[in-house]
């Protein structure tokens, strides 16, 4: 079912210092920093030869990183993104195994523009799970 | 400087558990359990079609992910595993940022039979990198 490894999510603390570390330190082809204020964080995309990292910095009081932030104040990994073709057929083979879908449960639009879902870090190993439509 | 996503590692409690979880639930290609004693871990391969992820079970007393278990009883992202054409050079370079190599410094072979290095985590966000000679 799951596709590509679309993106693996860092958040950060200091957006600037980690566009240095993956730029300057690592040597990687970074953008700019993309604001997503419907979404409550700043990104920066580092663009791999075959998958993305996304950087995340908070964006707002109310930022659905801050939390993460504050239990892990020199950064970590926030979650790995699965695509998928079909989110909703996704979505229903998931719920049919006993799999936790957070939230509302319906596909809202993420940062790419396409459907997305989150699942539950305690039924996928300890790792927060985004699927997004393909 | 950095190339592919080698892979992402996600340090399971319950190797058993984790394969029904990427093969039955996610729908994944997943292989066998591989030992690898002098890594201290058994590891699965889970193939997605640009890159892998790796699943770590603690194996021996003396596992190096003993203590992440510990600290993350339902697993976790332990590492991830960038890519590099000359792991020495890339060492030098990292070092000569003020970047900090884990261990002696001098690469070691790696679980997939390379030359690998890792790197403090708190020098890259938070994140344990791994470096593996392509």
């Amino acid at each position: 079912m799951i596709g590509r490894l679309n993106h693996v999510a860092i958040a950060v603390p200091d957006l600037a210092a980690a566009i240095a570390t993956y730029r300057d330190t690592l040597g990687a082809s970074v953008s700019a920093i993309v604001p997503q204020p419907e979404h409550g964080v700043d990104t920066v995309f580092v663009e791999l030869p075959n998958t993305k990292i996304e950087l995340l910095g908070a964006l707002g009081e109310e930022s659905p990183i801050a939390r993460f932030l504050e239990r892990n104040p020199d950064g970590g990994i926030h979650h790995l993104c699965y695509e998928v073709d079909d989110i909703v057929a996704a979505r229903d083979r998931l719920k049919a195994a006993g799999a936790r879908v957070l939230g509302s449960g319906e596909p809202r639009i993420g940062a790419h523009g396409k459907p997305v879902l989150f699942l539950h870090p305690k039924d996928f190993l300890g790792t927060l799970v985004e699927l997004e439509q393909a």
